[in-house]
């Protein structure tokens, strides 16, 4: 699981800090969550395949997390695309991209899907058969979902020399993966554990941003190995986060420890503060793994 | 006037091209031209004043001259802007941009105020002491207007000395400086020549981009001291301005010709070519003035 850090910082996109984008690499998937300004030059610069996205999470309608989207929609046509794209954000999105192609008497060649939310609870609203997604309704000013990526457990994998040993038929491997013993022609069994490893844990990874303190989600994203959490200001900026529905790093500690996950990574800083160094050390006051986001970083999890 | 080039390349933004977006400096006014994906960023990197941008002039919506604006609507609330900001551009425009602003239950804490462009005639949208602006329709695939900058005939410049020889009172210097001639106390006339000078030469601007080949436009542009043309393709690419609606940088150079300009400057260059000296140099063949637009260069004309 990898983490591709393309934008991190709160607001509007300046010289040198992009707002929120972000590429999640899990299970041959290339998940693109949120899609600012500028995004696609981003992915071009991180070396990001385009035609390898193929679902894009927007988490909520304000510009710093959408208004890459159209120009990304249209630069897919150009690139020839033609395989569907799924993009899942707030009612209303659908509305508002297909206005800007009507605008410009613009087309895709390949199929938009829109999948538009609008459920204040979880909803499962990806599924195949090594991945699911549901969001985690968060709160801000305008509707908002994190999301939980989850891979699903993946089958046993073959202990080679076992089954050479016992020289099992091939016919029966897809068996033995499944989890099946196995009875050899002499009428004995061998158990399954025998011929097979344990797979993989699978590996979990929450996004929640943007959102103000909310212990709500603690039990969704309980236990998840990789928490992004925003942390748009530091405590000593606590008296902003009523009216702005942001969080503070101390905050983003907080649920990261209620939640015991695995590694807390903060972004969506605010480009007031003249070190981000600053978020860690708050969050590490309250929580012991803490990384910090910052574009163009890569967190790969293993 | 001085324009700086943002960005002037076709199409999509890439890591090295940037969308189509300048900014003219004519008369201490600072008019933006088309706004591409990443312009707010292009604005900051060429370090120009956001406060002192009051008009912004769209060509049409294609995405490439466009979808920067959303963002930098956002940006100017976020700086704190309380002045006015007039945008002009084709129809369609004002819904777009606030379908955007209210899906994120933003607000601007300025005045937007757009003017929606539907004629397909020259029309005078902006019109002050110092400067105008005309739409010169274009022929494109969708609606689209090119901008001509003008600077009004200044008023005369007073000579000082021709003024103090004559011991003029300054209560009369508003009038030279308007023509008049002056009755000295001893009845004698002075001719306003002998008091000043003429005053600077008025400059103008022609931006035409998005277009085909469009000879009908030389009239409007005849002799202006700028021109710049957009020439996305060479002539070896010329079967396919007829469908893009484009130009090859030939045309561009007969159209420079025909209206006789003071230079030329090329832009909107497909990215197909492996330099835009080529474009130059095809050009050069038909009109002699021929600069390249790049991103981040400016142009002075004094």
């Amino acid at each position: 699981m990898k983490i591709n850090i393309l934008g991190c910082y709160a607001a509007t996109p300046r010289t040198l800090t992009n707002p929120t984008s972000q590429v999640l690499e899990i299970k041959d998937h290339l998940f693109l969550i949120d899609c600012g300004e500028g995004t696609q030059v981003h992915l071009r610069k991180n070396k990001i395949k385009f035609s390898r996205i193929n679902h894009i999470f927007i988490s909520h309608l304000h510009g710093d997390h959408f208004f890459g989207l159209p120009g990304l929609i249209s630069t897919f046509r150009l690139l020839g695309r033609d395989r569907e794209m799924h993009i899942y954000g707030p009612k209303g999105i659908k509305e508002a991209m297909t206005l800007l192609l009507k605008l410009g008497d613009s087309w895709t060649n390949y199929q938009l899907v829109f999948h538009e939310l609008t459920s204040k609870e979880p909803e499962l609203i990806y599924d195949d058969d090594k991945v699911t997604v549901e969001t985690i309704p968060l709160n801000h000013r305008v509707y908002t979902n994190g999301f939980l990526f989850k891979e699903k457990l993946a089958e046993r994998k073959l202990n080679i020399e076992a089954v050479a040993k016992y020289k099992i038929d091939k016919a029966y491997f897809q068996n033995i993966k499944n989890g099946k013993d196995i009875e050899l022609d002499n009428g004995s069994t061998i158990p399954n554990a025998v011929l097979t490893f344990n797979p993989a844990k699978p590996k979990s990874y929450a996004f929640c941003s943007d959102t103000s303190y909310k212990p709500a989600i603690v039990p969704q994203i309980k236990n998840v190995d990789v928490l992004y959490h925003e942390s748009t200001f530091l405590k000593s900026e606590i008296h902003l986060v009523a009216k702005t529905k942001h969080t503070t790093a101390t905050q983003a500690g907080l649920i990261a420890k209620a939640a015991d996950v695995g590694t807390l990574i903060l972004g969506h800083y605010s480009t007031r503060y003249k070190s981000i160094e600053l978020f860690k050390e708050e969050a590490l006051e309250v929580f012991e793994n803490v990384e910090l986001a910052d574009d163009g970083k890569v967190f790969e999890f293993k």
